[in-house]
């Protein structure tokens, strides 16, 4: 397969860029193909702005969703954003390393979805009418690949649990799982979480490690998260809001929105 | 009272750049004083690493939050992240006025957080012991100060239901008003959201406009979210899980944390 690893991290030498080396190096050792953005490493611009819209005419409004969806149609994207659609669309599988920074990812990393995932690309796209309201949730320009998380908090597991005073770690990544995975297409497995790493020594460390070689052994099998497709029959159309009575019995806040999660959820 | 306005948009004619100019202007028209930070406008870097850290030796390791931690102790922070330290410990109340991109805040905006936050001064502060658990949730720094988010969403509002596609707004806001306000001690007022801004014609803007100087004109007020303090007898420490029996009978995911959450919630 063809996989691409990102990576938000300031220093490789932290534990959440170690990983990052372990997967690159796993994922060769498999004989997959790899690319990587190293986000740092590359001096990543995060702010999206002006600059990112050459055809946008000096004195013109700023309108986010349509400067770069004019420069994407018009394939004047800067170099950079580019590069990385070329990247994406080239990979079977995405995976996604990052510190859990104030409970979500790293600015830098936020900066790259914005920039790179253009109107008309990752967004707006699709035809809508009373059954099929844009592709996607399910449908879009990854349709067919796949994305996962490698995440490391500082905090506790307990503390990001079902009754945890962060929330639970599921919910936390929910808004990237599905509002930026699986938005575009990407079928979106379980994502691979580390705690307490401030805490883990070497041992801890190759302890970790194997854990996630192990995961790597089986992205294509590894079943993903069974969010419900937009245009698939589950949402009322165009108000998007779930059918009555869908929802698994003990279901509740983002869960609704994957299939038979009353059944079952991770505490 | 002492009122600092934050805008994280890069066109300050767009919606959310106009509605920023509104607070500006209705705050001071009541009286208040006012400062600023618009993050386009100080081209804010958004990606926190080394030169963030004057202290940090050139070979040395980057572990973030104990560079952030040593630079802020010995007063050797970078100028631009001092300065937004002060405005913050200025002010009375923070209004953060962002556009939802990606369901979440802009990166720019997110990059403020990570730099300005630092260990030491927004987190890893107090003591712990068996009934405390740090000064965070409901302390910290922050303590005292109240903080609202003034969002502005390209979707309809249904999608952002309880039953909404996209998930509950409170949901998708709450890493932002619980993980990132309460924590360093903010009481944080219910957001306010104006939905399908790419809809809205000059009377829409206007009526929206008033609206926020409406809410605006009762700041000191308006009823703060009922986060559950982290030290307050709700939770078992160090766990930092929530007691048996303390949610409403129809709280669910993120809600829990709110107290007599399963009484009532925005649909």
């Amino acid at each position: 397969m063809k996989v691409l690893v990102v990576l938000a991290h300031p220093d490789p030498r932290s534990f959440n860029g170690s990983l990052f080396q372990v997967s690159v190096n796993e994922l060769k050792a498999q004989g997959h193909q790899v690319k990587t953005s190293d986000l740092y490493l590359m001096k990543w611009k995060a702010e999206i702005d002006r600059a990112d819209f050459p055809d946008l005419a000096t004195d013109a409004r700023l309108k986010v969703p349509y400067a770069s969806r004019d420069s994407y149609t018009t394939g004047n994207l800067t170099e950079d954003i580019k590069t990385e659609q070329e990247k994406l669309l080239w990979a079977d599988v995405v995976i996604l390393h990052f510190p859990l920074w104030w409970y979500t990812m790293p600015a830098i990393l936020k900066g790259w979805v914005e920039r790179v995932f253009s109107m008309g690309f990752a967004y707006g796209v699709g035809e809508h009418s009373d059954k099929h309201y844009g592709d996607r949730y399910g449908e879009g320009v990854f349709a067919g690949k796949r994305a996962m998380l490698v995440v490391t908090a500082g905090g506790q597991k307990e503390h990001f649990s079902t009754r945890g005073i962060a929330g639970h770690i599921d919910d936390l990544l929910f808004p990237i799982n599905h509002g930026v995975l699986y938005y575009p297409g990407f079928q979106v497995l379980p994502s691979h979480v580390v705690y307490q790493t401030d805490r883990l020594d070497e041992v801890g460390f190759e302890k970790e490690a194997e854990a996630l070689r192990e995961k790597l052994r089986h992205l294509d099998t590894i079943e993903p998260i069974a969010f419900r497709p937009q245009n698939g029959g589950d949402y009322e159309i165009p108000s998007l809001t779930l059918k009555p009575g869908l929802e698994g019995k003990n279901a509740r806040g983002f869960s609704i929105h994957i299939r038979d999660s009353g059944v079952a959820k991770n505490e």
